[in-house]
């Protein structure tokens, strides 16, 4: 890795496509509502690899799902920012694949799902801030064996940058270093052991790492 | 903080008590049976503090669960580790009082519940595993203005200490640095703002920290 993030977070269901594609299983128990606030999980140090690093395909996994994501850097203590200046907050932007295991427990941010090592690819560069115009118009795409198996774009997200930097310290305050993932698109396509996946965000960069079945990862 | 973590992971459901406190809840949707791994979760840096310093209780908040937990610090990279030499992996012990707002969703790791700034009071020493004879026998207390509220022993751990290590290694890398909260008692006392609490675990130390209503915390 070329820069060391503090914490990285996660958020569950942020495209509009994602939480629609729930259907009515968002107001089944014991939710029972869409959620009212960022659902955010973590992405520990035992996840984070470089670009072109292996990601290892645990032994009980067939594949495993991209999640192709921008991740945001934070460049100083943010703390109940307003949605109108919190992109002052941000130093700059990345390409983060955060991986999963496939898992119909949509709703619960499983650590046995998201954390397991090697599961977030994390970008060389760190984008300035200032070279990314508008980071709620970026095109994001998906490549597995370069063939293109995903599309979307952060224009998508329910709650774009700001406001998810807004409504996140809003409850909790983010840390120099620290790195927030906008989310991850609908229909995430899978790869497995022996496939090469890039993630490219439109201005941000390209991201490749090869899967390789766990034991063999080195 | 006297010492620095690398990452704090949580695990829900570690007492048999609190787990039997459920009863047939866990056998509701969308879950069906109780959990099978460890439910783990994670502290962030936001929520550390020290022995002494002011836990804020959020504005919307009556009051805090506190968390008398057993912090096993991990001292070298533990990967799909026995369980016989499990504690071989581990450092020293620390106290922790992992905060929560009291919510009704028992088996989400949320965030927004348990990762709120201050909610991880840290222990000021690491006491040596040589000191510590044995984990899985530790008199657990918590006194909420000097009046002892909770009272239990890690010999009631679902998955001791050893047990729990060999568990979360089998799915994922625990780094030096990392700590291990090997869970928190049925019936976690309430504190407010304006109140002092003090968790004490046998042979291991006391950490005390009064609760502040935010914007005051300093």
């Amino acid at each position: 890795l070329s820069f060391a993030p503090a914490t990285v977070y996660g958020v569950l269901l942020n495209y509009k496509g994602a939480l629609a594609a729930l259907g009515d299983t968002v107001n089944e128990p014991p939710y029972k509502a869409p959620p009212k606030a960022p659902v955010l999980y973590i992405k520990p140090a035992n996840t984070w690899i470089g670009d072109g690093a292996p990601i290892p395909v645990p032994g009980d996994v067939e594949a495993l799902q991209m999640g192709a994501a921008l991740g945001v850097v934070i460049g100083r203590t943010a703390c109940r920012v307003p949605a109108e200046s919190a992109l002052d907050y941000v130093v700059g932007y990345t390409v983060v694949n955060d991986v999963s295991v496939p898992h119909g427990s949509f709703y619960r941010p499983s650590i046995r799902f998201k954390c397991r090592d090697g599961f977030c690819p994390i970008g060389t560069a760190v984008v300035d801030r200032a070279r990314v115009s508008n980071p709620d118009a970026l095109r994001v795409r998906v490549f597995v064996e370069g063939v293109l198996r995903q599309e979307n774009t952060t224009a998508n997200l329910i709650r774009p940058t700001a406001r998810l930097i807004a409504d996140v310290t809003e409850f909790m305050t983010l840390a120099e270093g620290d790195m927030l993932l906008t989310g991850v698109p609908e229909n995430a396509p899978l790869a497995r052991a022996g496939q090469r996946v890039a993630i490219e965000i439109e201005g941000v960069g390209r991201l490749e790492n090869p899967l390789v079945a766990e034991g063999r990862a080195g």
